[in-house]
């Protein structure tokens, strides 16, 4: 047997979500799909990132283990023959046979895409959240400043799924004017559920006047989801890199991630 | 009654084509039911240019007669309202009660996107021609000179459509790299049915070596579709700008514009 690591993109508008559904409604089954038709093997992919309904991935990962021959570099154009447009398979590299996604390090980075302006645009109707109230970018700047670093990001996550801990690595967060756009980027060892999503609407209420610039600090401190803002709509959210940190293991549950 | 002349940009991926059509499926079909709902008038729109199923623009226009006292800049919110998100108003201008959009003289600018590289990208799918053969923009940049100016373009429209002159004027054509985007720009006075398409596909044959750089001056010549290349598909192309001229009339049949 070879196990493999597929690299996918995928515009997340039509699915319900990453994981695999009991009715087969995820990206995931769509692959699992693809390669059963492919294979006539039995194929199921495991993976390392959930994303929610409507959120997008242009680096996802998938794992799967077959019997095939076919050489690693005809990977991506097989499976996507068989796949929908809205699913791309970018890249296939062989992994270990003990490799299992949720027991590696990946370090990952969100983009969430606020449109500013008067009116909507409908080209980017799925991938942007649309605000036509004023933004105070400075002061959005400043205000991500405190997410840096080791924090406990409970009182940034929806529901009281069972961590082991909501303790969480941030390495970089931007906030960026890109044309009409404000372009949010986040990048961590890890993200607990709704978390991008809570960040980005506490962030835009910053942005409007509507939260003090020190809300990041407080939510940090307080501990408490009534600290933190809204949550931004699910469509403006992409999943933009995903990078394996080899040698790096680690125990988590299916509940982790995003 | 007032006469008003709308802006407005679209998704046509899930239209056939702007113009309206007898089973309702049309762009303008929409904005049609949108203003009747809102007005409780029998809206009939005129248009001035027409896009094909599949075909995008970022401003084209729309003309009617209404008894609503609306005013002038209200109208994109209340029409935005009734319509569904893949098409938004965002210009309402009031004009001569005689306007006809069909007599004026609109300048337009048409917009072609070529995907390079290796793969499909899932977020753009409906909005550019993906093509991974090597493509020389230098070449491509040198073909199209010759299209600049007053010619009859009668080697590139698909159907013998009855046409009072196939001559048309080019003000400008432009081909640029934008990131891992090929985008083909061109202005004019009009354009026949499926002439930047045919512009295009030639373009893209000139671009992988599969046509010579004197393609376009040669169909110029000799007035033969066969001399042109093949039609690029519908959903890289967008109408990018329509600019009125004011005090211009002239006489145009249905049957003309793209």
């Amino acid at each position: 047997m070879r196990r493999l690591m597929l690299s996918l993109s995928y515009d997340g508008t039509n699915y319900n979500g990453f994981q695999k559904q009991p009715d087969g409604s995820a990206v995931q089954d769509r692959v699992d799909e693809a390669l059963r038709e492919l294979l006539g093997e039995n194929i199921r992919t495991m993976g390392a990132s959930r994303t929610d309904a409507g959120v997008h991935a242009r680096h996802n990962i998938l794992v799967f283990s077959t019997n095939s021959r076919i050489p690693g570099d005809r990977w991506p154009y097989a499976i996507n023959t068989k796949l929908p447009e809205d699913i791309v398979v970018f890249r296939a590299e062989e992994v270990d046979e003990d490799f299992h996604p949720l027991r590696e390090t990946f370090h990952k980075t969100y983009e969430y895409r606020i449109l500013t302006g008067t009116f909507p645009c409908p080209f980017r109707r799925n991938f942007v959240w649309h605000v036509n109230q004023p933004l105070d970018i400075e002061a959005m700047r400043r205000a991500v400043e405190p997410l840096i670093g080791v924090h406990d990001f409970k009182a940034f996550t929806a529901e009281n799924r069972d961590y082991h801990t909501t303790v969480r690595e941030i390495f970089d967060v931007t906030v960026q004017e890109v044309g009409d756009e404000v372009r949010f980027r986040i990048s961590g060892d890890g993200f607990l559920y709704h978390m991008v999503r809570i960040i980005v609407g506490t962030l835009k209420e910053i942005g409007i006047g509507k939260k003090p610039e020190d809300t990041f600090s407080r939510a940090l401190k307080e501990k408490d989801r009534l600290s933190a803002g809204m949550t931004a709509p699910a469509q403006g959210l992409t999943l933009a890199e995903m990078v394996h940190v080899p040698g790096k293991k680690k125990c988590r549950t299916l509940s982790d991630g995003e």
